[in-house]
């Protein structure tokens, strides 16, 4: 069943230890209302060259995953060994995402402000978040005084061509693609060197994505109010 | 006590099971806030012909259901056995639904936000849900352009009437009532061919209700702000 | 220390079990937020005749209650016995709701909607939830066409005279004051024939409060978008 | 490694304890979500002369902080031994406001509602809490008839700078700053005698402020629907 060839004796010992902690985040992000209804899929980058993707399976419950309810993948996106695992729809936004220069690990997380503000900014493309100490935590941001595009792509099934797009704007010279981005009634992609960064930059864009949200209703009924 | 012939051996080994996973759902939905203050009641259909279905009792507590708060009703939705335990006064409800093929899981929960909506909408007998990824969750939905109907029914203490209506709406060869539905001030009602599907519509439409919820409040302040 | 005849043995041997009961629902309120920050006291009668009542002593954090962190009152709300704790500064309003016939257990909670319904609703003197199923969980409503009137007492520090006020509502013979009441910018009181039985009165009051207070946002804002 | 005339053998001693609890602190405020992503940091005085401060290590993740994830810094904000791990930014901070007499631990924390209302406030340097129950767990407050004056400082990554401005107004005779205050998109700092009395003034501002928006809301769209 196992291709010997496809993996690396030594990347495939570091498995165990990857699975778990995908797992604990799978528990940690279902309670934060991050992952339900099997929504959301994590990726961890087991080698750049050759490429070598663990990622969640297809439609799997993020409450309580199984340490089978994972699939390795190479730079196409086409699973490594035989499984009855079926690679999420979402592949190769993973593999786009995951190819990048320091990049080992992808979280795609599906939370209620995300979806609610990709719909009220997707006519705008997207939507600028400034001035929070928050924002520090994202890599490579050292002040408060940034400001982050959150770039908002329209939803389709067709993923290969929005892979395909994502990849232009994260190589776009003068405007690249930083940190995540939206995409339409679908929720968040962000990625980091590791697992810890990811994470916490899951957990800094659904804060930001919060405040965001509640400042507006607050304006919005303060102007109303006027 | 126990009348051998009303409950096939075969079918009696799987209800430790069956419990032991209902009782989990209480413990999850009473942390999500879905089912305070003994609100809510949960079914396995344990075999159609004959049809039986294992059902919480009247008025339990669901943040720790003991494995006697259930009872096991026929087609008619009486108790097969004597018991202390009192059949949910909704039983009919979850035997309309528990009969439809391919159903073996009704879960009924009782959010805010399907409170609210529930009350928004009641006037136009229900509302729509479209264009969101996590309609891909619903059982045969394949695409997140997709409009989901939200029906609204009123509530009633005449359950009886309530599941006779339901059952005829679920019969409705034009526009069939599909996944789940409301009862005014009173939560959701949907259903799967096994619990992980019936738990996934039901943190679907949670998820939905309160996207919807909170979308309608921004909406409307940014229209009286203009 | 202690005076052996100020607590019956066969009371006192119950009470490891009801301290167990109130540390447990210390950690659950705390965890739903009802009760941080020290707010929030809980009591249970051990008889009536002659009156004790167990209560959690004064400025106790409720996530993690200690077995000491209560004391024993009698009708007068004086501690039984020399005790390092202090009675809460509200005891006389936990006596005075625990002295009503079939009551065993009083529950004060301090959540963050009832205080702002509180606030909203102290000019009118108090507020009607009307028509949701949930309010067939207080003890002796059968119907969700009830109309549940909560009252609202102005805050205050002279906890004596407020406890008179609300034994007056109480024993109002057109109108008794039932199931609970609110204390502007000071939470809920309610009860119940037991603790159970008080906890699902705190779980309805507190959903229906969130009920009341998100409906009456999407109202306003309909109001002033048309 | 360790320089022996650095912490007291007898203050040394108390150490483990203090990280324990502080690890446990962690553990509760990132489940709140006052503590995402690596935000936050807190602080124990381990004595006031000399000057010795325990504080959590700049950019940990408060979730599961480990047990080397702190320094001990002098009362100039030197960490007190090599250490691979570096003092936060917000060092001085904490040591200005750990000086303060009978001040024994001070916790910043990074909440949703605290950000909102610190912009909301800013332009007025802050803002009014006043006539709740909940005000008389802040130390020294007796009645709910109290004007807390929660003071609004512009951020800056000037934290030296910033930590004068504050020494100075709590140093203010006529009127101090107490309690704590935000610092704008950047959260609270509070402090007490020691850490439960801190914690519990987290969680009376945390909820206060979550009261204080959510009024806001509502009195807002109140006066656009009239």
């Amino acid at each position: 069943m196992s291709a010997p060839n496809s993996l690396d004796e030594s990347v495939r010992r570091t498995l165990p230890a990857h699975i778990e902690a995908l797992r604990d985040i799978g528990t940690l992000f279902y309670h934060w209302a991050w992952s339900l209804g099997t929504s959301s899929n994590y990726s961890v980058v087991l080698s750049h060259e050759p490429f070598r993707l663990l990622l969640t399976a297809s439609g799997k419950d993020k409450r309580r995953l199984g340490p089978g309810d994972f699939v390795v993948v190479d730079g196409d996106g086409q699973a490594l060994e035989a499984t009855a695992q079926k690679p999420s729809a979402e592949t190769m936004l993973h593999v786009a995402l995951g190819k990048q220069a320091n990049v080992r690990c992808v979280l795609h997380t599906h939370s209620i402000w995300a979806t609610v503000l990709s719909d009220l900014h997707a006519a705008g493309g997207g939507f600028a978040i400034e001035g929070y100490e928050m924002l520090k935590g994202l890599s490579g941001v050292t002040t408060h005084d940034h400001r982050q595009w959150v770039e908002v792509f329209e939803n389709t099934q067709d993923i290969a061509g929005l892979a395909k797009r994502v990849q232009q704007r994260l190589s776009d010279a003068a405007n690249p693609l930083r940190h995540g981005f939206l995409i339409r009634g679908h929720g968040l992609y962000t990625w980091g060197r590791d697992l810890d960064e990811a994470r916490r930059h899951v957990e800094i864009f659904e804060f930001l994505f919060e405040v965001v949200g509640r400042r507006t209703a607050l304006e919005r009924s303060a102007v109303a109010a006027s």
